[in-house]
Order: C-alpha cells, then structure tokens, then sequence
C-alpha cells in the first residue's frame, strides 16, 4: 500500500481541505506537552516499514472489533438499521492509508489541516458527507476518546512481528501511542464548546 | 497514604456531590471499548500497593514536568501571572488520592459521580471555586486529553520498582492506561457541545 489518491472521499494535501483553525504553535505546544521527540519519528518511521504489508490484517482486526459490539457498529449503519456496506468499505480505504500517514507524513501544516478535515468527518460537521450515506450523524466524544485504547493495544503485536529487538517494538509502539493521543486531541476541536478547546 | 476525607476540596463519595449524567450503562459501553476486564481491576489493585509509598515521587516528577513548562504552569497562576502556590499544595493533595483512588476504588456510581466532580473542576464550570483562587478558568480541552501520554508513559518506572515480573509490570501499566483513558473520556463531558458527547 503506497500514499495514493486514489482512495475515494481522500483529500489529503488538496486545496479542498481548509487550514486548520489549530496554529502550528498550538501544536508544538501540545506536542512538548506530550513529550515528543526527533526519536519519535524515526521509530514511527520503523513502524511505517514494519506495517506497510500488514494493514490489511490491521483492518480485518479493527473491523472485527467494531463489527462485534452493536453499540460501536451503530455509527456505520443506515436508517434500516443495518450495516452500510459501501461505506464501511469506503472508510476502511482511508483508514490503511491513515495508518501509513500516522507513520510517515511529516506533522506540518498540510498534516494539520487533514487533522481538522479527518475531525469534521467524525463530527457532525462533515460526517457522511464525503462517502454520501445516511448514517448516524456523529462520531461521539466519547467514542473518539475511548477509541485511543484499541487503536493502541492492539497494534504492538503486528509491530513485533518483523524481529525487531524488544526495545525496538517499544519504542516503535510508545511513537504510536503519542501520535494517536495528538491525533485524537486535535479531532476533539468541533466538539468543544466555544473556548473550550 | 490512605483513603481520607481530611484533603481540602476531596469530595469523594460526598452528599454534595452530584449524580453524573453519564449512566452506569454508558460507562459500561466505554469499558468494553477500551477493552476493560477483571484482569484490569486486579492488576490495577496491584498497581496500588506498588505505588502507594511512591505517591509523593511520582507528584514530585508530575509537578517537576508541568512547573518547567510555561505553557502548562499557566493554569496554576494568579492575575499577577505568578504561580500560586497554595492552589499547587491543595491539588496536589488531592491528585495524590486520585492515583489511590484510580488504583482502589471500584468504578461504581460513587466513583462515576465524583468523576464528573473532576471533569467540572478541569472545565470553567467549577475550576478554582473549591479552591478559592483566581487561577485561569479552565483547563483546555486540548490538554486533559495530551496529557494521558506523561500520566501514562511517566508512571512505568515507578511500577517496576518492587520487584514485579517484567509481566506483571506491563499488564498494570497496561489496567493503568486504559483508567486514564476512561477517566480523561469521562472528564471531557462539560467540554462538549450539546448532543456531542
């Protein structure tokens, strides 16, 4: 899987996604706050080889756990009730290659716009728009939030899967880990009320 | 350090504290989303007899890392833009009974209200009253959320200090993150735009 824009509804770097209304300062900030480093992009680097070949798998286990909880399932389903198979497609898509991006895009301002962009296609701002479909309008707070244990847990199996040391798999999943926070925290934005952010 | 109700502005289980608007049921719909389980709940009681004569290092390293960033400081100061350093002694009064309480306590009702006690003393809606400070009005939203990785990264070491399997260690840490994870959701309800949590 290679950086592509092909993926239907990505947009990453396009004149279409808006500058985000979160400054690079802010994100440095935040960044010192979540005590980043040069070593952290090299390790989320390493990861990006490391996962490359596996996002398939990657997906089918993200997508067994949403698929297995009806209260998680419930944001991809239409106005029947029932699972949108277009759009889970569609958005699995975007997923691998966020995947790839989390690891290997530099966190510039291109990275920051298509924070917000990803933020408002969770919130009700933009949620459905993009892959056209009738689901529930909103990604909840809560959710996106909680969301940063499985996306973290379960990645440290497919980082230690290509015989790097310990120490390696570590640190490669301590990069991940600070990278998913930073994202989250930056999706929270159309959430917060007025000043709250 | 024990459980006591002798900490200045430490509520815990309190009449005046009020019901939570999250439900029992929510909260168990976040439990299965970070992946909760009983193991979590002894590991995490683990976790407090391994930490409990570490309270004060662990403030010591947490206090050290915010007192060095001005950007975090900040919230801890006063209109003359000088920290001020009753308001640093009460919280960190109580932030050591949160570390017990994280580890100890059962995730009950009691402990979901008084939750939402510390979202609303994080949020404008209460920050600096039980205090009687004039310290900024909030803390952002953008901050309760990046600082899971310092409370969770920063917190390893001291887990490893008694002599624990290198296992063990890493499934407390692991029953520890996904506490603050759930917290740090649970804190982000008054942030929220209405509908949106």
């Amino acid at each position: 899987m290679t950086v592509s824009t092909s993926i239907p509804g990505y947009t990453y770097g396009q004149p279409e996604v808006a500058q985000s209304p979160i400054s690079l300062e802010a994100l440095a900030q935040l960044q010192e706050t979540i005590l980043w480093s040069e070593e952290d992009v090299r390790y989320l680097q390493m990861a990006g080889e490391v996962l490359a070949d596996q996002v398939d798998e990657i997906l089918d286990l993200w997508y067994g756990f949403v698929g297995s909880h009806p209260h998680l399932l419930h944001y991809f389903t239409g106005p029947d009730g029932q699972p949108i198979a277009s759009y889970l497609e569609r958005v699995r898509a975007r997923f691998g290659q966020w995947i790839l991006d989390t690891c290997r895009r530099p966190y510039d301002q291109a990275w920051l716009n298509y924070q917000h962009e990803i933020a408002l296609r969770h919130h009700r701002t933009k949620k459905n728009q993009v892959d056209g479909v009738e689901a529930p309008p909103i990604i909840p707070l809560r959710y996106l939030i909680a969301f940063i244990v499985p996306i973290t847990a379960t990645i440290e199996p497919f980082l230690a899967k290509k015989g790097h040391s310990p120490e390696e798999v570590a640190k490669m999943h301590q990069a991940w880990f600070k990278s998913i926070v930073l994202q989250v925290t930056l999706w929270s934005y159309p959430y917060a009320r007025e000043g709250d952010f």
